[in-house]
């Protein structure tokens, strides 16, 4: 199966993006790695905001990290090529919007590595730091990927 | 014009700095690309300090944005031995002391995207994390940045 | 004196670790940049858990730092094949869990940049970032490391 295929079966599809957003770029690419700016947890339609430890679950942060993820591997697949020119997902910072006394930001931050695991195998197995910060405009989870690309 | 040209017009010069800075290095390069350390929001006897939603205005934080930018481009000039040496801004964090409740950290950060957009025209769009979190002694932001240099 | 028996100076060793955590590694490396997962202030037996600020003196997030530090270099040593292989520490990310109202973080990530120095003298001198967040599990320290190795 190809790695889109894997990420069909978790119901996600990849878009083209503009990589252009203004004052930034969603994404550069150096040499043969791809350091994609902070994805928040909003995909189409979709967005998912507050904090974890009040207004959220670690389900529902769960699934915020998935769709930062998404947002990251869009623009990875519009930077590379393709995203079967991943040769290895390098490294995650998944920053978790939380709330006094949350701390369990690696169990948020696991949907972003289990995603990255099914889709990539061995491939998408990463370096990671899962920790709790502010995130832009009340976002519940926030995500920035280095990926080595051929 | 050059780039120094155009941060002129922006009202800043760039000096030399001591890279060694006792127990850390203010920027350290590996093959092309320069690290640099997070440059707080001080530049020469000008510092902002203060939280973003309690202290400061998102204008201030703004002007904070800009002296910790003119910090890290002192870093690189240095390193780079001339910032026309520049290929490519590739990564910026832009971290913002918050209060809580304090969100909109993105517009505080565009001090420092404005700045790089304005300097280096299209090789100054980089990608980005523009976050809250505690900022050493106060200070209103610190960025970091990573930068390809030929 | 190698690397080793400076650190051993310092009271500590290096053991081989299990890159593999299950979801995610404790390092990758790309090209010649070892890029290590963000290590929390846990030694074998030993563990530092609180905020600064409130539960932890200065002190005691300066030892966390030697914790999470040696944990890095058990990393680098695993995956580079031996701590002699490093050419330089490039960029330390160091996160304090820190209680409302404290900020002196810089102080406290002093116990990486301090260890880092003492085992690879000039090598050891890296760009870094000291800043307050929420860390997983209420660990006091959690710091990861770009080191570029032969």
């Amino acid at each position: 199966m190809s790695y889109l295929e894997r990420l069909r079966e978790l119901g996600y599809t990849l878009e083209p993006v503009e990589l252009d957003a203004g004052k930034i770029m969603l994404g550069v690419r150096s040499g043969n790695l791809i350091f994609t700016s902070g994805q928040v947890s909003r995909l189409g339609d979709l967005e998912i905001k507050g904090q974890l430890g009040a207004d959220l679950s670690v389900e529902e942060g769960y699934k915020a990290a998935q769709l930062s993820t998404v947002g990251c591997l869009n623009v990875v697949q519009t930077l590379a090529g393709g995203i079967d020119k991943v040769v290895r997902v390098v490294k995650v910072l998944g920053m978790v919007n939380v709330a006094p006394g949350f701390s369990n930001t690696p169990a948020v931050i696991h949907g972003c590595s289990d995603m990255l695991l099914h889709v990539f195998g061995e491939s998408g197995r990463h370096a990671r730091s899962a920790v709790g910060m502010t995130l832009p405009l009340n976002y519940a989870v926030e995500i920035e990927m280095i990926v080595e690309v051929f």
